[in-house]
């Protein structure tokens, strides 16, 4: 162990990877390589953070003394001394993680001063006011990063000492003035440290390296690696770099660049420079930078060599760069690059660009796009200058994206009968059931108190693409009184809010919306990801309006299609509850036979809808009871069309009430219990098919597919009720039909019997979301209340149900692929949980070998685009 | 596959197995081989019944012509011809399944006749009695039986006969009265059948195999195959086999023999006999069977030659039989010899007399000795004759055995004041709820309306071994009224019912028990499967009482104390429930430190009843609203205990409702959410053990058991939680303890991720109550009203959750011991789940490499069996 390496001179670290050095490490390193001009210095590597946080959150001795030989090599390279009598060196202290995180974590400037170093470089610069302003900023950083104590009442001091002295810039003060706030700093270090500030820049040093590591577990950091799926264990590198000054008078300065427009994608190089300053300067806005104009007509050498360097930059790196440079003394240093963010719009221009420009070839370009970012040009939003002027009321969960405003309503019914009407109308509930599915339809956007991303509101809002926020834990809704409270103010059916279903933000009042522009790029990219994708991309879709705007969308069929939506219409609803509560076969017949008419249109609808692409229709499967009436206005209404006792009535409803309904009468057990209603299904699609084939003039294939299978033997018995219906009706009809027989994989024992499962099986379809629920054995209702407490405690670092949880669930879903595959050759594997449209949950499932992914219309663009990234990485 | 052969003569089948031939086949095979008198014959054997169920039931032509081949041979061998006109050769048809199942399955006599076979006979023999009496028994069996006609009307006819000639019995009817009934019956068969009786003798075969075959998918083979864990893909063999005879005069005659007593295993033969009849005269009871005495008497030497032979089987066999024979003219043929079904309290003799007389060994011994029958020892129960007479009024799961008599109670609180003011009371229930907890320990015996075998009614009712019958849906329970209704007829609170929990039946009144007898021979058999187990037993208990009856029973450890039941104790549920409505830390510590007192009582009194041996306490389990009041008179009570408002206080309880309980808020979760419950349940599990250590002398080996863990992650936060607060109060005590922290298997993601949980872990524990729902993705409380129409169409043959799904859930527990084993050597591997007293799972367990089971105090001795028997199989 002691003799493993954890610190690296960027001159010797070229290759190492991101993994041990952080992106900015890496990045400095190869650019060391390339030549570019870069402050010599070194990496403490990822790896000494986590022997950090496995050493009780302390620095080991010997990576002390490594650290420190390193600053000695440092200074033999430079010629400097760190905290010496001659030439002091001075460094940079910063963070740098395996990916970028922006914001997130620390920089110290200027570490090295104290007051002998800085008479010295006074003597040696002969400019007291550059050293003086180092040395007021190194005290600040210090104490705030390093100590965490508050910079506010620090940068106060900074306001007031200009008021005193009339200056307008921190550039106004004089030599004296800094100096004068140098020692009230360090006075104020005394005070609220409780002892002087650190004269021993060694200490200072580790000091500052491990205020880096420490920053990689506060609290915004821990945010933002769940926001952008980073590990806990990946840690944090440290890269300790020599000082150069952009604030060393008017031939210094120091700016930013983007080689393209990040907003636009345009390709002109966006950049801004400010003289006499350090970069913080930039970042923190105290001082408005130049246009880099300013740079050219100033000092043009500098200029041409800055616009070489980047443009080799970009071609090096083969993406839009992010660039820090710092001017000391007319010497160009760069001081970091990365590839840069930008918005899906630039994202897609940059990619097409450098592939035309033939910087990239077609793998790479679609590489550089975010799948995730996709969505974004497919919704409406909101004005971004309108949003800053607003204060959010409360903030739920981003559970479909979007921005909706208008009036409030508590109700299904009266949201349809006002959308009805012309209004438009946000419907907020405390938790949405299937019963509220007309007034969701008819809703600009949907807003729960309760629920997760997984709830019902959420899932069947992604489905539709319309916003939605769930979970708004401080909004008390008051679904009697049709109110709801935010702190002391209650809101009625006549307050107008506004959602953001991107950011779960809530809104009083309207806010002005932009609508989405879609550039050509958009559809270039989407072929050019077709053609490299593996995975076939469907969608989960129950109506024929959701069908077509996927299949525009790119869908190649549906995946998914859930019965159960449709016994909700008001036409049918009344047979579906008679049928229920039928206490025999015929009864239940009968009452089918009415709904019979309508669930083939249905079909007959989606099948027109999808034009001879194939159509995977689940049986029913929710408990019977969800059809039920609960709300005692409805029981009583029910009695009277039934002609039967409310009591009588109340007490079947009772008698189908379930413990856990998630895991009771549902799924096939339905069709196991009442085969009956397996038949009219089959009997509806059957006929549906039958026609839409003769309508289109194409074959159909339909694929029925059952759910919530544990074995073999569930399946065997229910393939038989269909077969015996359907082949009847097909050759009733004299048509030939091809009508294939799967099932959902959704119960851990059915994936661990997979090779019996696949043997009765056409197709297995994933169901992850049910998977994950009995495979942590947690529902995902229930889960949205502790959850919470598990990522706080860093037991789970991702929810298990946005991203798949490949460790566990996916060890069952690989068994599953590879046995069922290898027991039935033409055995189709897709999956259409709610894991279908997630990026990252692609890349598995094509690890795995499925065949396709199915996910809500909005999300076929994200699925097709990170089918391709899949592909493309698994070649690698 | 035409080569293969499915049909095997006595004479050539020694050695070929149960499996092939069935159990009465290869007996017959095996007894032709050691030379006792059998009839000759053949077997058409168990995959022929498969065949048969795969030929869309039809026996293919090569197997009906293996048949007639082998009648052939029969001819050859006996000098008889089938249908012939000269000695006329007559067989019998009989099912023989791999395991004895009497009763359940068809038999056909005589087959052969017809009016020339029958001529010729009576020519033969001289003597138209017997043969028209074997041609009448002919025509009822072959009628009821291959043809399904009720025997009802024939033997009305017969009856009518009897009474028209002044007959007492059969034997006073002549040749020609039965004659008369021949041609009676063949109008009988020509009228309900359509078709005339058939002549033709390989007609009447071929039928007859088929009947037998077809037999095996009858209802009361279906039911008792599903009572007896027997597979419905093992199939039935068919025995053909040379008719001989005993009703050919008073030199004739048949019997049946037990060689030691069925009741109490005393070591003499249990036989009676009937001069002048076939069999079933026998097992139809038409006729009253003389003592064996009685062919000792009147023939002496045949009598001689029956002991001698019967003795010879039972040492050939090592076991007690129960024989079948015939004597036709003087002439001793065996048709049958079978081990002899018996009371628990005779197979302990049995087995130690054959044991002591040199025929068996020990390991021969203990798998004389059902398991599952020694639980009847433990228990009272209703007098046979007393039973005899009553009629049940409903029926129900026999959730826990035993026999209890009492007055209807239908509210816990009054069972136990009636049961303190010294009534002797039923606990009548819709279902329980761990509030009903003081009242199930006060009720002689519980009855609930709704429920399955591990409902909690069930599994509560099985840990205190008290007589429980759940689920016995015929019973309208009204808690409120304090009535119950059963048909028209309505019982209160001073009606008297008795219940069976061993049969499930229930009764209205009173009726006679005995108390149960235990004999020295059941000491001594368990000390011999103590000696030849491998795994260790240990029980689950959470009171000190159970605790003792447990070890009395043979427990060498607890391996599931629940804690979650003593938090209903009268002195601290007030506390339990302030604990879970504070909304703060503080709060919460002080309820729970008003708790700690009584909890570190209960440990302490556990850890001294077990005097050293080992116990694990499982952390807190259930959803905390379990703890809370749901009936409105209790939270107004509570609310002013709480000094709170009563419509705060529901809204309060109604945000801790959860849609699926089992899968929400509990087990290790609530340890994440709330660490304060687990740091207060180890403060009493180690103070408990410190001072027990002291009181006892001995060291005390805790284990802390964490519930319902997906993956390491939460285990090894909880460790951290439990070693804090565990080492510190050991360091305090001044005192060395060692404790153990391990975890429930319970969840199929844990399993999956057994590897990493291992390494946290010190023991597994096996939750296979929960595994089994999870990995088959039903509750159990649901499932009741779905696993009957599971049993009916044959999906599932057995309840998973009364042994274990060995090739789903198995897997799980497989890989997990494997996984588990492979990365901790130390680790302990148990099951505290239902299936830990189960035999058939016992079973599984010792194969899977586990260390232990732990079951309910009155299962021990059954898993100490059990284990011995898993243990000597595998040892095979």
């Amino acid at each position: 162990m002691a003799n493993k390496k954890y610190v690296y001179q960027f001159k010797d670290s070229h290759g190492l990877g991101k993994e041990l050095l952080g992106g900015k490490g890496a990045g400095l390193a190869e650019m060391t390589y390339v030549g570019i001009p870069i402050p010599p210095g070194f990496t403490v590597s990822t790896e000494a953070c986590n022997l950090y946080y496995n050493s009780g959150k302390k620095l080991p001795k010997h990576v002390v003394d490594e650290i420190l030989h390193a600053v000695e090599v440092l200074e033999k390279d430079t010629g400097k001394t760190f905290g010496g009598k001659k030439n002091p060196l001075l460094l940079s202290v910063r963070s740098g993680a395996r990916v970028s995180m922006p914001g997130m974590m620390d920089t110290i400037l200027n570490l090295g001063l104290n007051d002998d170093t800085a008479k010295t470089m006074v003597e040696e610069t002969n400019n007291p006011r550059f050293v003086a302003d180092c040395y007021r900023r190194f005290i600040l950083m210090y104490t705030n990063v390093v100590k965490g104590k508050s910079r506010e009442v620090m940068d106060k001091m900074l306001d007031e000492l200009k008021k005193a002295k009339g200056a307008k810039l921190d550039t106004d003060l004089t030599a004296e003035d800094l100096n004068k706030l140098v020692e009230d700093y360090k006075a104020y270090y005394l005070k609220v440290v409780g002892e002087p500030f650190p004269h021993d820049p060694k200490v200072q040093l580790l000091e500052a390296v491990t205020a880096v590591f420490r920053s990689w577990d506060n609290e915004r950091a821990n945010i933002y690696r769940k926001m952008h799926h980073i590990p806990y264990e990946w840690g944090t590198a440290v890269n300790v770099q020599t000082m150069v000054f952009g604030n060393k008078g008017e031939t210094s300065g120091t700016g930013v660049a983007f080689t393209r427009s990040p907003a636009t994608g345009d390709n002109h190089v966006f950049a801004e420079y400010l003289p006499n300053a350090q970069g913080e300067d930039v970042v923190a806005g105290t001082r408005t930078p130049l246009h880099i104009d300013w740079l050219e007509e100033n000092m043009p050498a500098v200029y041409k060599q800055f616009a070489e360097t980047i443009d080799k930059m970009e071609h090096y790196y083969k993406d839009m760069q992010d660039i820090e440079f710092t001017v000391e003394d007319g010497v160009l240093y760069f001081l970091q690059t990365r590839s840069g963010k930008r918005t899906a719009q630039a994202a897609l221009k940059i990619a097409c660009d450098l592939l035309d420009e033939g910087t990239i070839n077609e793998e790479e370009a679609l590489l550089l796009i975010d799948p995730s970012s996709l969505t974004t040009l497919l919704l409406s939003s909101f004005d971004d200058s309108e949003l800053k002027k607003v204060t959010p009321i409360a903030e739920g969960l981003p559970a479909s994206p979007g921005a909706a405003t208008g009036k409030l309503v508590f109700d299904a019914d009266e949201a349809a009968k006002r959308h009805a009407a012309g209004e438009t109308v946000i419907l907020v509930r405390q938790e949405t059931s299937p019963e509220d599915l007309a007034g969701m339809v008819a809703a600009e956007g949907i807003l729960t108190m309760r629920g997760g991303m997984t709830s019902h509101a959420a899932v069947v809002a992604r489905g539709m693409g319309k916003c939605c926020i769930v979970g708004a834990n401080a909004i008390q809704v008051d679904e009697k009184a049709h109110t709801m409270k935010v702190g002391n103010k209650t809101y009625s059916t006549n307050d107008v809010i506004s959602i953001n279903g991107s950011t779960g933000l809530v809104y009083e009042g309207e806010i002005k919306k932009v609508e989405p522009q879609m550039t050509g790029n958009f559809g270039r990219v989407m072929k050019l990801a077709d053609k490299h994708r593996r995975l076939g991309i469907r969608t989960n879709a129950d109506a024929p309006a959701e069908a077509k705007q996927a299949k525009a969308f790119g869908a190649e069929g549906i995946g998914l299609c859930r019965t159960e939506h449709m016994f909700f219409d008001a036409d049918r609803i009344f047979h579906v509850r008679k049928m229920i509560l039928s206490d025999n076969v015929k009864d239940r017949e009968d009452s089918l036979n009415a709904i019979l008419p309508h669930q083939e249109n249905d079909f007959y609808e989606l099948f027109l809808a999808m034009d001879g692409l194939p159509v995977t229709v689940r049986l029913l499967d929710p408990p019977l009871h969800e059809f039920l009436p609960q709300e005692e206005h409805l029981i009583v209404d029910l009695a009277k069309a039934l002609k039967t006792d409310v009591k009588d009535l109340k007490a079947r409803i009772n008698a189908l009430h379930e413990f856990n309904p998630m895991m009771g009468h549902r799924g096939v057990r339905l069709t196991i219990t009442y085969p009956e209603i397996c038949r009219m299904q089959t009997s509806a699609i059957i006929n549906a098919a039958l026609r839409a084939q003769k309508k289109l003039g194409k074959s159909i294939d339909a694929e029925i597919m059952v759910p919530l299978i544990f074995g073999a033997e569930e399946l065997r018995f229910v393939k038989a009720v269909i077969k015996e219906t359907a082949d009847k009706l097909i050759k009733e009809s004299g048509q030939k039909l091809e009508y294939h027989v799967g099932t959902m994989m959704e119960i851990p024992r059915a994936c661990l019997l997979a090779d019996e499962v696949a043997k009765e099986a056409a197709f297995f379809s994933f169901g992850t979301n049910d998977l994950t629920q009995m495979s942590f054995g947690f529902s995902r209702d229930d889960a949205t209340k502790f959850l919470p407490d598990y990522y706080e405690t860093r037991i789970l670092q991702q929810d298990p149900f946005a991203t798949i949880d490949q460790k566990g669930v996916g060890q069952l879903v690989r068994k599953a692929v590879k046995d069922g595959k290898a027991a039935n050759k033409k055995l189709l594997v897709g999956i259409c949980g709610e894991h279908g449209g997630d990026p990252r949950s692609i890349e598995f499932f094509d690890a795995a070998g499925l065949d396709y992914v199915s996910c809500s219309p909005f999300r076929v663009p994200v699925a097709r685009l990170a089918a391709a990234h899949a592909a493309i990485k698994h070649k690698k």
